[in-house]
């Protein structure tokens, strides 16, 4: 018997050869514009193209490393260029410039001529725009400005547009500073993102509040406001309506001729799908995030789903559906006139789930974050030194640097959240950026301090150096043997407006030497011994690194004071003694061994004093004599103690949520505490007291207090962390002052503003906690700070940092993670950093400052401002070996750049200085306070861009956007109606410079305001 | 401490931001041509587009159902379109109809006209051109040819060209008919292919034999050879250049300013693998098959590395590269002028590996082979009637299952590799095709056969109805009762081109009836009562596959003779008896147990006799008393055991392959007797003689003996087979012969030539026997037969079967199989066939016949060819109950539409009658006898075309390939040059009929001759 399947179906006919002359094509309609009256779908067609991640971002442009996830950017843009040319009404968005840049470059003119085309149709529309789509917890807002100009300006270099829309859909959690400054400040109206807490979305889809009028700065309020979409799911597509190519999904198939025609049910599960989404949106416009990350490697199979869905759905017409883009659908939005909700603040910390903080990657790969940081203040500086001697094609340029700073602010680059392999890549790229823009700096130091070339420098006779490594006293010009008859020259310059005094610090060998400065006046000049702990890292390091055996370390650490003009340099030299009689001693260490245990001793050259008690081993008080201008010196003195402590991660064994990269989550609230009685090695001397404290065997700490500064500068070098025990841990330091907090503590977003942090509580919604630690925790990239009645206590960091207050009177940051799991958010790796040399691999050790300073309440702002911009602007120190007389006969010693004797206020930084390809300048000057914030400082402030610039005539000067890609007089700005609001209720008129004055060319700054400019000569 | 990469990488400069305005587009120099002197890389862009397997065709065409495979046909034919026009330099072939006809119709005017120039500029080529790229083991050659048609006019009639490369890339084994039918005389020059017997391989590659001339046909030798490409491994590209969209390659990275770039190693490493193939091939063009199954997906993803390829190896200048195609490659081949090593006969069977013999599929899914089969008569009987009243718009036509068939052709359709549900699909195609072909036939014979009507119809009053489900006794026009006054009016059509006897057998419930012919006189009838087998096999398949639940089964068989002219139709009339007291009574019924138990039994009506030993419970001897027409009587006698076995599956434990839907490979060599001593029951009558076996539980038999047939038939019903013991089981029946055959015997080739086999041993090379069983397996679609010097012992079959001859004397047919695991060759299922109702599932249940000739040796033939027709073209049974003498009065009961008195010679078959859209007339007929066969038919037969077209006026008569794509005598052919051969040194010269005489239209056909024709009225 066979199995006929004498299947009787009536209605389904197979006329495949009969049917040729039958014309099978269907047009579909896909020019839908909005439906008043009807729920409108704006399909939106993207691609989320992440600038490394589980894969470099060459191996995602090209496609390569496939076997790690089948994504190619080239195959992208190929393919969605060819479907938008099938039909007109099909859109478009593109948000990473980093990825357009390198296939832009690629294409044809004739597919340049296209593509131009689709941008002018409106078909492909930018967004974002920025070179990538940067993180907002870990990234400093100067970084986010940077990356975001690089890409503006190619957009409008070749398509003579501006992007109108921030597209932030996977950060992890949305930063105040991304709102208004990142959002209303480069001329955007909306912005949209997929993250936010949980929680919070709940009870946003409950009352229809997912979609707010957000002003993300307290200073600026209703003047940067920018609509702020978060979306219901995720930035994905509805369940169903996916169509990457090879994916499984259910086509929609309306060829009756075929089996399993299913119009009828994939229009029904649209409108399905819609009318959820509808009840929980106001007005009735709805967004469909039509893409996923890396999709549309053959746009065509997506669009061509959607050309048939716009089609059928449309000609059901229950609801419409058309393509749209993010600036479109806004548009929509507004026309709408509905009233919003006001959103303030930020969208941290994140969470996806009960368990699940996005808090961890605050701190992860903390050396990553440090080396992003460090080359960010780097990279303002060097841009400052190239515009000095003018960009030359003979001589590299800052670009390279930029470039890969640009891709370093990417949401899984300096977040720590890419694999191993891609953190190299990045780390590579920044490497390279980094000695071509050294590379420029000593030729233009060079010229700049030559006196006899008058910028032109055609020759350079002398070579610098830099050191990078300074920070484990590796410098091979410091360390090795003066000549004879030379000296140590050494260039320090510095990168902001105002004078500046400093310690410089060099590794050296000789103990006879002798500081002079630039007038040849003896400096004074102390040594301290390099500490073991740095003498093994130095070594190891090295090695992993440079692939150099250190042969000899240096023994001592020559410290000098400096004084440098702004935007300019000083110079130093550094000679043997010619007799050797005269040797200082090194400066007496002091071992708590050798004291009565029970004495208190204090340290500190200057003004601040700390107190140990030598019971405790431990850092007991702070006290400083602060030397205000304005007040008469009284003592603030607060017990605090310090520690070193760790979570064990959570291994998600019993809940599958382990810590990992993205999350933390410890193992319970309370951390261990690494050592409880710590010796004490003391060193003083004339210039700084330090306080070197071995905590365990992987813990290592220098506190230094020196004699012209208001604060403690703590040192710590922590790892490699072990591990034997499989247990992750993330290691936190803890300062416990006696103060009375009442669970408040500010933390500041994206290195700004500081935004107010209640522990267990969010504005916004009733948190249910259910991670106590790990749901406070606040991302940190300029400091925290606490206050009570009296006092503050501040931290400010050197790179991006996670911290929180987790009991009143206490600050604390997490330093380093070293986790054994994976945290099944699909960087799919453990994040267990080692560094490995030819002969063993260990757990990476991290070395980083913190700085501590206490103040009278309502006083700390001035220090953690001007202390925040010398962290982030250090001295750029070059070194040469040159005969001092000579040189001094031959050469500018200190200078400036600015007019002689001009400052810019104390309250104002430069931002960038940069010479553009086209010659002209971009300038950017930011108002440091914030409204309020300090009864001096936060005031209107001038800068005069004649003396800024003295010695060159300023020919034009024109003010822009934020990231220069619009005249700022062009900008356009809608005002959207907050609910329960009436127009005139402002609480305060928000303060902002006036508009610059052509003749005087004096720019007015007010609070947190940055103004931008391109200036030409 | 940070962990500072700072690697140096002096050479390799990021330069994005500097770049905008160089240059970074790469033309892509594509347009090499063949280079003299050089090696030639062809690369052959492909996509290997299964007409069914994982997925149903149509989930394949829309990419619906991609959890199971990522393959997407619209996607490849969009895609590839798009990647055409990029460069004019690019080519691409195709191969599918199926998919291409579904694609084609949905085109836009637009992109036909695109394709249209495609085609003409040759950057798109069809290969094969088919419905399908059919199998080649388990295909009757008529299916071939039909559905190669059908692809073939929709290439004609929209392109207006014609395939001239076969591309056999993946059928398992290749036959002698693919050469010569489906190869030359479709006017292709070659034929390419991947699969071939692993040893045989190897020695091509040592002696560069791959591609040799093949000549396919014993009868037509040199004059119908082709090029036949054997590929060194398989229709992929090389290791390491497949470049898939997602899928993991190495990528071209000629980008100097992105990471990777590697374009030196990618060149050397495409010259590497060129070198490689050019060790095993002869001249020097190779040929790169660039694809693989449902590649493609994003053409443009092959396309651009395929570009980068060939601009850079040609560059480098060691070898060249190009676009190219099968036939570019032929022609360049054929320029050559090399000798050629020479292949005759076929490739089968395949195997991968020492293990892995595929000759499991030559069995799989009996029951899907038996329908194909089946329904392929029916389609031939069905196109004939369908021309006989014309085609009519309103009468539904025979094209769905034309289509149906041209899919089921597919080399995982047929061939029993298909997943279930896919090949539920095919069945669902087929059936659907099946009854509106039925509808077609009841309509058009109601028009024939009525008298009054002349072909014009209209308005038909009779209702016929036929039953497809005789074989399981499901019959309800037959089985209900006649209504008083009517007659059950059976019209039998015969599309055979000779008048015909045979004997009908339909399922009745009344033991009263009288058959009458069509003019009255009564016919000998004989009753068999309906064995409780097929009844209970009745209950099960017509409630599982009707949803009919039974509750009457037939009770008897009613059989008489039938006599029906050539091409045209008897009727016979079947009514109750008036008086009840001349009842027939059922044959005596005689049980072995009734008869002494060491008699031998004789049985047979007619001049066949088989004898069965009662001790042995068997057959014992066959003896034909052969009334040959040319011959003196004389008994031919040869003792026959006749036996059911099962060879055990290997489950691939020690060794991991296991048996499966391809691979038959059985633990050990011996199988299991199903039985040793099996009772007989034996029924008697004067047409026919029935021996009735239960050989076990789940194995039964009747042997049939007819009054005027020189065969025995054998129907068998086998299933559920057994799994409870987990065990495959793959159940075979042998026949032992006292003979004495030497190791040879012979097969069939698609039905068409006979080839000869011996066992353990290949022509070829020298065979290392490693599976002595599946090793020897052969496909068998129309028999296998064995001589000694005196007999033959002739098996035909009814559908495609697997068999073999083990050991001398004995030939044996695996019959079904049912196996508990895969054999790991991508279907991923247990060839593990079941059929279920609501309240159970069993393993399926497969019944069936063959058929046994003894005869003189060298006499065989006649028996073999004429019975494999009446096989193959059984006679179309229509009825409906009527009032017979009207009937009579109105109707034509018996007619010819040949002119009265004219036969087909019967060394000649009419293999094609079919209408085609146009008006015209496809015919094919087809000589049946090999060279040297037959002394009798095996000659140079005439057909007067005049004659079989009676009461048509021919207008036109144009003769045509094989395909009817061109014109004969336009048909190019080329002459490859032998290696070893002198052109003259041809053993004999084959016999061609001459051409058609316009004014006779006479047709001659040489042996093994097929002509084709396109005729108008």
């Amino acid at each position: 018997m066979e199995s006929l399947s004498l299947i009787s179906i009536s209605s389904l006919i197979i006329c495949i050869v009969c049917s040729y002359g039958v014309d099978g094509y269907i047009h579909y309609n896909t020019g839908s514009g909005i439906v008043d009256g009807k729920l409108n779908v704006h399909l939106v067609a993207h691609s989320h193209d992440d600038v490394g991640w589980l894969k470099t971002i060459d191996q995602y442009y090209v496609g390569s490393n496939n076997s790690i996830q089948g994504a190619c950017v080239e195959n992208v843009l190929d393919s969605v260029v060819v479907a938008l040319r099938r039909d007109p009404n099909r859109k478009f968005i593109f948000a990473e410039m980093a990825f357009f840049s390198r296939w832009w470059e690629e294409q044809s003119p004739e597919i340049q001529q296209q593509v131009r085309k689709l941008v002018d149709d409106g078909q492909l529309e930018f967004v974002n725009g920025g070179w990538c789509m940067h993180d907002e917890a870990t990234t400093h807002y100067i970084d986010m400005i940077d990356q975001t100009t690089l890409g503006h300006f190619l957009i409008k270099s070749q398509f003579n547009t501006t992007p109108r829309a921030g597209w932030q859909i996977d950060p992890f959690g949305h930063s105040a500073v991304q709102a208004y400054l990142l959002g209303a400040e480069l001329g955007f109206d909306s912005v949209h993102f997929a993250r936010i807490d949980y929680q919070d979305r709940a009870k946003r889809k409950g009352d229809k509040s997912l979609e707010v009028v957000w002003q993300g700065s307290r200073t600026f309020g209703p003047s940067s406001q920018i609509f702020a979409n978060a979306f219901p799911v995720h930035y994905s597509p509805p369940s169903g309506f996916h169509f990457e190519v090879n994916d499984d999904y259910n086509p929609v198939q309306d060829n009756p001729l075929l089996f399993d025609f299913n119009v009828e049910a994939r229009v029904s599960d649209f409108i399905a799908a819609a009318v959820t989404q509808a009840n929980v949106t106001r007005t009735n416009h709805i967004m469909w995030t039509m893409g996923d990350d890396f999709q549309y490697q053959y746009a065509e199979s997506w669009f061509k789903q959607m050309d048939k869905l716009i089609h059928y759905v449309n000609e059901d017409g229950q609801v419409n559906v058309l393509y749209s883009t993010p600036s479109l659908y806004t548009d929509a939005k507004y026309a709408s006139d509905e009233s919003w909700p006001l959103k303030v603040d930020d969208y941290f910390p994140y969470a996806d789930s009960a368990n699940a903080y996005w808090t961890g990657f605050y701190t992860s790969r903390p050396a990553l974050k440090r080396f992003v940081r460090f080359l960010s203040g780097y990279f303002l500086a060097a841009r400052q030194i190239e515009f000095m001697v003018g960009r030359r094609s003979n001589r590299g340029n800052t670009d390279a640097l930029g470039d890969a700073l640009g891709v370093a602010q990417h949401h899984d680059a300096v977040t720590g959240t890419a694999k191993q392999h891609t953190t190299n890549d990045y780390a590579k790229r920044l490497s390279i950026g980094a000695s071509e823009a050294e590379t420029v700096v000593n030729s233009a130091l060079s010229c700049l301090t030559d006196s006899k070339s008058n910028g032109q420098c055609t020759a350079s006779t002398v070579t610098f150096s830099q050191c990078q490594l300074l920070n484990i006293s590796y410098c091979p010009s410091t360390e090795q043997d003066i000549p004879q008859g030379k000296s140590l020259v050494i260039v320090a310059y510095n990168p902001l407006g105002w004078n500046r005094s400093d310690i410089i610090r060099i590794p050296v060998n000789d103990r006879n030497l002798v500081v002079k400065d630039s007038i040849g006046n003896v400096v004074e000049s102390q040594y301290v011994q390099v500490d073991n702990v740095t003498i093994e890292l130095r070594k190891l390091y090295i090695e992993a690194y440079l692939g150099i055996s250190d042969k000899r370390a240096a023994k001592y650490w020559l410290v000098f004071p400096a004084s440098i003009p702004p935007l300019g340099w000083n110079t130093y030299f550094i000679s043997s003694k010619q007799s050797k009689k005269g040797i200082d001693t090194l400066r007496r260490i002091v071992s708590t061994r050798d004291l009565p245990s029970n004495e208190t001793v204090e340290i500190g050259p200057g003004n601040l004093k700390l107190s140990f008690s030598l019971t405790l081993d431990n850092l007991r008080a702070c006290t400083i004599l602060k030397p205000d201008k304005h007040l008469p010196m009284f003592p603030i003195d607060i017990p605090v103690q310090q520690s070193y402590l760790w979570y064990s991660s959570s291994q998600g064994d019993a809940d599958p949520q382990a810590s990992g990269a993205y999350i933390f989550r410890p193992s319970g609230s309370t951390p261990s505490v690494v050592s409880r009685s710590v010796p004490l090695k003391i060193i003083r001397g004339p210039l700084v007291d330090e306080v070197h404290q071995q905590f365990s065997s992987w813990i290592y700490q220098i506190i230094r207090v020196y004699k012209d500064r208001d604060h403690a500068e703590f040192e710590f070098t922590i790892g490699p962390i072990p591990s034997d025990d499989s247990i992750g841990k993330e290691v936190i330091t803890r300062l416990t002052a006696n103060m009375v907090t009442d669970e408040v503590f500010y933390t500041d977003s994206n290195a700004r503003d500081f935004l107010k942090r209640v522990r267990d509580y969010r504005a916004d919604w009733p948190l249910t906690v259910t991670q106590p630690v790990a749901g406070n925790y606040y991302p940190i990239n300029l400091g925290i700070y606490m206050e009570d009645k009296k006092s503050e206590l501040s931290v400010l960091v050197d790179r991006a940092t996670g911290g929180s207050s987790i009991n009143d009177g206490e600050i604390e940051l997490m330093l380093h993670r070293r986790i054994m799991n994976d945290d099944s958010r699909g960087v799919g790796e453990a994040l267990d950093e080692s560094v490995c040399t030819n002969s063993t691999c260990e757990g990476l050790t991290v070395r980083g400052n913190y700085y501590v300073n206490i103040n009278e309440v309502g006083n700390g702002a001035r220090w953690r401002r001007t202390t925040g911009q010398e962290i982030y602007s250090p001295l750029l120190l070059a070194f040469s070996h040159e005969d001092a007389e000579t040189w001094k006969s031959s050469h500018l010693t200190k200078a400036t750049t600015m007019e002689s004797n001009y400052s810019l206020p104390s309250n104002i930084a430069l931002i960038t200085l940069q010479e553009l390809v086209d010659g002209s300048v971009l300038v950017r000057l930011a108002h440091l306070y914030e409204g309020g914030e300090d009864p001096d400082y936060s005031t209107l402030a001038k800068v005069e861009l004649k003396k800024l610039f003295a010695g060159k005539a300023i020919k034009g000067v024109k003010e822009t956007s934020l990231s220069a890609n619009q005249d700022k007089s062009e900008m356009k700005r809608k005002t959207w109606k907050v609910e329960g609001k009436s127009e005139s209720g402002e609480p305060f008129a928000p303060i902002r410079g006036g508009p610059l004055d052509k003749s005087s060319l004096i720019v007015e700054l007010a609070p947190m305001e940055i103004r931008t400019f391109i200036l030409t000569f």
